[in-house]
Parts: C-alpha cells; structure tokens; sequence
C-alpha cells in the first residue's frame, strides 16, 4: 500500500477474516491502512475453515522448524485466487483497474500463487471476466511490487517509504496478546530480513532464539 | 449435476449466499443436491452486499421488461469468478480435478463471466494457483457442459437425464412465497425455453403473462 500511496493512486484496502488463526492480523491491517491514507478499509467475512485443509485454517500445528523445501500446511488452497477475486468485484464496483497485492516469490513459503505466472494469469482471466473485457475499457492491471524482492529489500523499501512497522503483523502463530512466536515460517523471513537490512524489527516476539 | 452424474462423477454440490435477493435458490440448490446423490453440499456465506453494484446485491430493481442488448443491471461483478475461486479452494482440499459449472453463453443475459473465453481463462489461471501447477500433478479442469447449448436445448437434456423441474428455481425476484416473477430475464429466458421444448414448465408463477 506504502508504494501504491507512492504512486499517487487513491487506495481502498481490503483485508479477510477467512478463519485464519493469526485473525489478530486484521487489527494490524486497520491500522497500516488507516495510517497510510485508505479512503476506506472492508474486512470481508469468509469462512475458509468449511473446507480446512491447512495449517492456518484448521487444527493442524504451525510448523516452527524453519524454512524448508516443498509446500509447507500452512499453505490455504486458493486463497490468493479467492482474494483477488474478491478486490477484482470491489475494482469492478468502484470502476478502478488497479489491484495491488503484496505477494512476493523470494523469501517465501513456495505457495504456487505466490508468483508471478499465477498473477500474469489472474490478471488476463480477470480481463475476461468484468465488463471491461466485454465493451473493451480500460485494462485491469494486478500490481505486484514486492514480487521480485527480498525480505531485505523489501523492509528497506518499507523504511524508505515511512512505513510504520510498529503497527505490523506477520506471525502465523501468534499467542493470545497477539504476541509473535518467533518461530515460524513467517516470522523467521521477517526477523532475517530486517537483520539483514540492518534495521531493528519494532514488535515484540514471544521467543527471541531461533 | 445431472451431466457429472451421467458422466460417473462423484459430487460435491457448492452454493453461496452471497446476499442476493433470490435466497430461495438455496433451498433449490439443496433439494436438487439431494435428489442427485450430492456426497455433500456446502452453502458458503459471502456478502457480496458489502461492495453492492448489482440489481441482485442492492436495492436497485430488477428489469422486468425483457432480455435488452449490453449488459444488465443483475450483473453482479466478478461473481463467477468468487465462485469458482471457492470450488477451486474446495478441489484441492478434496483432491479433485474436476469443477462443474452450469453457465451459458447463448441464452442469457450477457454477462462476461459467463462465456467461454472466460471459463478457459479461469482453467489456465487455477493451474497455475494450485499444488496441481507447482507439482506438475493432474490438470485441473473447469467444465461447462451447458456454455453452448439453447435454453431449450438444456432443458430437453435436463428431462432426459431426469431432473426433476419442480425442484428447481431460476427467477430473480421471487416474492416473499418464493413464486418465480414470470417477468424477469431469469424467468422469461426459463418460460421461453420451456416452450420451444414442448415441454410443461412445473413451477408456479405469479404472473402469467409476459
């Protein structure tokens, strides 16, 4: 959002109470997105637990190992495609064609819809989908501006950007003060790259040894 | 359905309440699931209202004087794509490969995300989101076994295979009886096609004439 507020575009922010066990992240939405300008934010109620299948999703334990090879269970089936196309109606609706998501294919947990050939494809499908890609109006465009960056450059980008991480979440396991454990996957590539950029990481962590 | 099961598909029925003024259709949606052997019909809850646009999510009112060219105000933005996001969602937690879908691009209201182009798109964009696309595993496949056949054409084929048409609803503005409208494109694009078939429409309407 930092970088679409960069860009001069007027952002609406969309979050999801999907079921998520990290649900504490959507306090942590309302307050980035209001401390960067949203117009407005809707959290919208979806319930991914009536399908489970992943760690975030159900009761299958978050893994706290480290990074490994392979797809990892707290992978959620389709839950980028079904995000996207949520924000795709909401574009739609508020006649937009910018769709911002933060995804990124470096430091990551290998979710295939985490790359960019799955984004280049939701952005053709979603061309074909809407009214633009009947009567031929302008093109929706899926932005993906942290797709090709480290965790590293991307918390620099952040910085640089004003970015106020004290007002962030990113653990998927969070105790119930909302408290990062430290251990997961999610945790440890943030915890590394601002180790690696050289910055102090404002939040506070359950565990401090990983 | 009828198709899947014609075809030896085992099925998982999915339908959504997404706020739309036709609720009734759920209970249609569960009677026919059962009738048709469904292992399992979920009803998703996903409030489409929150973002509004369309005649079926808000209060603007349904066209009732016949199916116009361009793209009406029932259109509900990227509609089917929320959906088959969700059925895409639901096959990789089952394993599946296969998604049903009953849309049509030849008797119908002109909606983009109802014609071939689009369901193709989505197909290519679902193998690339999925472990199916990162593990090279089996090709996910949307199919649309009515995208090209007449009203009647479907109609014939439903009775054939055995559909019982009382269970089922297609109007979009019911009164508060469930009684299909007999006025609105839903209803007219159903009536029309029952006649060229030749065959007895079963539900009640409550106008008759149209």
């Amino acid at each position: 959002m930092a970088v679409a507020r960069r860009d001069s575009f007027d952002c609406h922010a969309l979050s999801f109470d999907y079921g998520q066990r990290h649900r504490v992240e959507l306090d942590a939405a309302a307050r980035v997105a209001q401390s960067l300008g949203a117009l407005k934010h809707i959290i919208v109620p979806i319930n991914l637990r009536v399908f489970g299948g992943s760690a975030l999703t159900s009761d299958l334990a978050v893994p706290k190992a480290g990074v490994s090879a392979g797809i990892p269970v707290t992978y959620v089936p389709a839950r980028n495609t079904i995000f996207l196309s949520f924000a795709l109606a909401w574009a739609e609706v508020l006649g937009s064609s910018d769709i911002f998501i933060g995804v990124n294919a470096i430091d990551y947990s290998g979710y295939p819809d985490c790359r960019p050939e799955f984004t280049e494809a939701f952005e053709q499908m979603a061309n074909l989908a809407t009214k633009a890609g009947v009567e031929g109006r302008t093109r929706i465009q899926i932005h993906t501006p942290l797709i090709q960056l480290s965790k590293c450059a991307i918390i620099r980008l952040g910085a640089e950007l004003g970015v106020d991480f004290r007002l962030t979440h990113s653990c998927y396991d969070p105790d119930q003060k909302g408290r990062a454990c430290g251990a997961c996957d999610s945790c440890r590539l943030r915890r590394q790259g601002f180790r690696e950029a050289g910055l102090e990481d404002p939040i506070e962590y359950i565990s401090e040894n990983f």
